[in-house]
C-alpha cells in the first residue's frame, strides 16, 4: 500500500522548504505564441489546442518542480479542449510525478452516492490514456478537490478510495470567490454559518477510521479560500488534522499574511496555491522586465518570489506564536 | 439564434406525450453481455470499456427516442472510462440529437467565476470528438445540470452560454441522496433552510434579463429531487418560471405521485428522470419476464410503464386542481 498522503504531503514540503502549490490553469489563448506554434507542429498525436496546453504545461513543471511540492491541475481548462484536453491532463499529471511533484486534480465534483463512486474511481483510480506514441500508459493524481453540497454519501466514495489508494482529498470548505458568501455564509439561529456547519462536517469526515495518518494529519483536508483570513483562522481551530488547502494568493486578492492564518502556529498544515501569478507571470504588473520572449524566466521568478513572500509571512507567525 | 431551451423543452413533451426524461448511466460491469461482446469487436476506433457503453446507449436511444422527449446523461459514468469516455459521451450525445431527442448534460459542475466560463464553454459550446471513421465532429447538449455551491459567480457564466446558444441551464437546489439534508437543510433563525435560500436565488436566476421566453419559463431550471415531496411543493412556489428536472423516480424511491408535486397544478412544468429502473429494468423486480437475452424490451416495457404511471399521477393532480 502506498505511503499515506498527509506524510507524502509534509515530506515533499521539507524537502522543497515551501508551502507553495503551482496552479497549472492553461489556458490556450493566454499561452505564449511560440508556445501555441511548437504545438501546432508538434507531434503529441493531439488536436492543436490540447497539444498547446500539454506543451505549456510540461515546461512550466520542468521550471517549478525544483523549487515546489506540489501542482494543482485544473482540470476545467483542460477539459476546454474535449476529450483531447484529457488526454492532456493525463499526460501532464502523469510528467509532473515523474519529475517529483505531488499532484492535485482540480476537479471540484460530487454527486448522489452511486455516482460519487463511479467519479471517485474515474479521478482516483488510474486511467489509460495514449502516449502519443501509439501506445497506452495509466496514470492518476494524488489527491483531488470535491464539492460537499451532496453531504457524506457524495464525499465518502473519495474518501475511501483515496484511502484504499494511499491518495488524498481536498473538501471545498470555504470557497475564494465573491458570491461564495450567498450560500455558504448562511447563518442558523446560532450565528453558526454553512461554512462552519460543513468545516465539522469536513472534520468527522477526516478522522472516519484510518483517515488520520501518523503525523496527526487526515487523508482528508479543506479547502479553504485565504480571501476570508479571519475565516480561515477560525476553521482552522475546526479542523486540527486537516491539511488546507488555500486558493485565492495573488491574483484573487489575498496575501502571504492572508494565507498565513491557514497554518497552525507551528508553520504546518497549509499548502498555498497560484495559479496565474505564476504561470502568465509575465503579464503582470511588478514584473515588466519580462515579456512573452523570456516567460519561462518569469514563472521562476514568481515561483521564487512568492517562496520568499509565504515564507516570511510563516517566520513571522510562528515568531509571534513562540 | 436557436429557439429558446424552455419552448423546445415544451414541444418536445407535446409531441410525445409524456414528461419523462431517460437517464443514460452506463456502467460496463452492469451491461448485458452481448453488448460488451458486440463491443469488443467493434470498429468504433473507442477501447473496449468505451466502446460497450457507445453501444448501449445507442441501442438504448433507438428504443426510446420515439416514445420520450428527452434524455439525461451521467457524465460520470462516461468519464469512469477515461478520455475515450468523454468521446463516447460526445458520440452519444450526437446520436440522440440525430434522433430527435433533447439531451441533458449531467455534469453537475460550477466553480469560481472564472473556471465556470471554462466548464461553460467546455460544455455547453460544441466540442469536437473523433467520429470513429478517421474524421472530427461537433456536438453539444441542449442543457446541462449546474451545482449552486458557489452561487451566482459559479452560476452565472453558464446561464450566459446557454443564453447565447439557446440552451438551459439545471441548478440543483434539492437533490435527492440520503445526506442531502446534512447541509442543504440547514436553517437559519426564521426556520428557513438552505434549499429554500437557493430556491430563492434560482428564482432570481432564472429572471435574469432575457431568461424567461415567452411561455413563462426559463431557461434556467432546477434539479429538485422527488424523494423529498412536500419540499418539491413548496419549491414549485417559489421558482414559478423554471422547469424542474425531478431525479428519484424509482430505483431511489419515489413514486409517481411524490414526483407529480414538482409540476403546476396545469401538469406541466416539470421533467422526472428514471436512469437504472428503465437502462436496467431486466434486472428488476417485475420484469422477471425479462432475461439478459431480451433486455431491449424491457427497457421499453419499463419506458412505456413509466409513462403511463406518471401519465396518471398528472391526470390526477390536474383533475384535483379543476
Amino acid at each position: 500500500m502506498a505511503k499515506h498522503f498527509a506524510e507524502r504531503l509534509l515530506s515533499a514540503i521539507e524537502e522543497k522548504e515551501t508551502p507553495v502549490c503551482v496552479g497549472l490553469d492553461p489556458i490556450y489563448t493566454q499561452l505564449p505564441k511560440q508556445v501555441r506554434e511548437i504545438a501546432a507542429h508538434s507531434k503529441s498525436g493531439l488536436p492543436e489546442h490540447a497539444a498547446a496546453i500539454n506543451e505549456f504545461c510540461q515546461i512550466v513543471i520542468d521550471i517549478v518542480a525544483p523549487h515546489v511540492p506540489v501542482v494543482k491541475l485544473q482540470m476545467a481548462y483542460f477539459e476546454l479542449c474535449g476529450p483531447a484536453g484529457l488526454e492532456a491532463y493525463y499526460r501532464v499529471a502523469d510528467y509532473a510525478r515523474e519529475k517529483g511533484l505531488l499532484v492535485i486534480g482540480d476537479i471540484k465534483r460530487a454527486d448522489i452516492g452511486s455516482t460519487s463512486e463511479a467519479l471517485a474511481s474515474a479521478f482516483l483510480d488510474e486511467a489509460y490514456f495514449s502516449d502519443g506514441k501509439g501506445g497506452e500508459k495509466a496514470a492518476s493524481v494524488d489527491a483531488v478537490t470535491v464539492n460537499p453540497f451532496f453531504g457524506t454519501d457524495g464525499v465518502k466514495p473519495f474518501i475511501e478510495k483515496a484511502q484504499a489508494n494511499g491518495q488524498g482529498v481536498f473538501v471545498v470548505v470555504r470557497s475564494s470567490n465573491p458570491s461564495a458568501k450567498e450560500i455558504q455564509d448562511l447563518a442558523d439561529a446560532d450565528g453558526r454559518r454553512v461554512f462552519e456547519h460543513l468545516a465539522m462536517l469536513c472534520n468527522t469526515w477526516a478522522n472516519f477510521p484510518g483517515c488520520v495518518g501518523e503525523s496527526g494529519y487526515s487523508l482528508v483536508g479543506a479547502v479553504v479560500g485565504a480571501t476570508y483570513p479571519r475565516e480561515a483562522e477560525l476553521l482552522r481551530q475546526v479542523m486540527p488534522n486537516s491539511f488546507f488547502l488555500v486558493p485565492g494568493y495573488g491574483a484573487q486578492g489575498a496575501t502571504a499574511d492572508d494565507c498565513a492564518a491557514a497554518f497552525h502556529s507551528d508553520g504546518w498544515g497549509a499548502i498555498v496555491n497560484s495559479s496565474r501569478g505564476i504561470i502568465y507571470a509575465w503579464k503582470k504588473p511588478g514584473f515588466e522586465q519580462y515579456t512573452e520572449e523570456n516567460w519561462e524566466e518569469a514563472v521562476e521568478a514568481a515561483t521564487l518570489a512568492m517562496k520568499v513572500d509565504i515564507s516570511q509571512a510563516l517566520a513571522k507567525k510562528v515568531g509571534a506564536a513562540t
